[in-house]
């Protein structure tokens, strides 16, 4: 038997990714092209009709704005919504407001790989009181402590429970479940579905505003191992995009 | 003591404010300028320092966009947000999608204003296959009878029992709780708050994109009885022009 599908949404092109800086919790705005690969993603869902039930998305405004842009052109703007920070970017610590290719310049490709792709590594912490730290920030005002950086791992630690105990709840319920997030919290999202290795991983990276589709059995694994891109042609553009990173300023 | 803060927040200008279209539950966007009333709303919000901590709407995209624009400017886009249909603007029944200034040149002024107006008599009831019916939407697929008309009266004994049983529960958290709906539904509200009688009700309008706030006290009455609107000239300039409706075409 099947239980619910779930569909993974990572924001479309933000300001920041526009102009290659590390984002994380930085909470920047969708770009003009955002927000049409937002509107292109609400197609998508009508075209496969593929229509949510219920809608969970990060405290980030990128992730807010898709999805709704997404749902809006949809007509399913007035579904059920959750939002928590469990869901946000991986945390970049003092990367974050960094140009990505001045960072690649200044510290060498494997330095900037490390950061960008190791399992373990966190790139160094952002002072509490910096300009892009979130320390003070009212909508972690709940958290017993904000991050001041986090590698892929800690992104793992605090969203799989989450999806586990939470989302994982409506998705037993036999609803269609939209996530809408961001590259790393979607790839710790996807490791876990797909069990990939800490290794594997590395290589694997989510296109923006190209909803993800899967079905899920009555464990929560996936029928279509690896999911199903509603766009796979410009899925494998994406990818490749986002994988050359780094290489423009 | 005081209980939390109510803000109250009419959609900006729809599409069929515009045209001068009855619009009830007919799911029409905003127009730009009712998008700009959306951002002002939120300034406004920034300028009396007067952060939402929680975010009630409708199901309807009009006031679920004017109160994302807002959220989004004052940067409380990430709030906890609650839809539900009782917040819905009134059901206007067989009107739904006729032109104001028609329907009074067809019925008269005394038919006319006793539709809109009058707290119990409500419209013809629409077909419930029609095109503007909402008998068939599949947001409403939970509610034992999808409305075909209402009056005033029925908007009240839907609301106030959800504002009272459900709202009430965070206003007595000592939340700030933003309501964002429809000229009808809040003038139920209001009613309620104020205590207004069924005939007096009747000379009550309430302005697009103008927040009203009110301050309660323990048994949730306001400390600041008819409220206070974030932008006074405004509202009374507003009121009169949702006074002066069905006089242009």
């Amino acid at each position: 038997m099947s239980n619910g599908t779930l569909i993974l949404m990572r924001h479309g092109e933000s300001e920041w990714n526009a102009s290659n800086q590390f984002t994380g919790w930085v909470d920047v705005a969708l770009t003009e092209k955002g927000t049409a690969e937002a509107v292109r993603a609400g197609e998508l869902l009508v075209e496969h009709d593929l229509l949510p039930d219920v809608l969970y998305t990060s405290l980030l405004r990128r992730a807010i704005a898709t999805a709704q842009i997404a749902l809006d052109k949809a007509d399913r703007h007035w579904i059920p919504v959750v939002r928590d920070w469990r869901l946000n970017e991986r945390h970049y610590g003092a990367l974050q407001g960094l140009n990505k290719a001045d960072t690649l310049e200044k510290y060498g490709n494997e330095q900037f790989m490390l950061w960008r792709r190791s399992y373990d590594t966190p790139p160094p912490a952002i002072d509490a009181d910096a300009e892009y730290s979130q320390s003070h920030d009212p909508r972690y005002a709940d958290l017993d402590e904000v991050p001041l950086t986090e590698c892929l791992k800690d992104v793992v630690e605090r969203l799989i429970p989450y999806f586990t105990e939470t989302i994982a709840a409506d998705l037993r319920a036999g609803k269609t479940v939209l996530v809408a997030a961001h590259g790393n919290s979607l790839r710790a999202l996807v490791k876990h579905l797909d069990g990939i290795s800490d290794a594997d991983i590395a290589g694997l990276n989510i296109p923006t505003g190209n909803p993800l589709r899967y079905d899920l059995d009555d464990d929560l694994k996936p029928l279509n191992p690896g999911g199903t891109y509603l766009d796979p042609e410009a899925a494998a553009a994406g990818a490749a995009a986002v994988a050359a990173q780094g290489q423009k300023k």
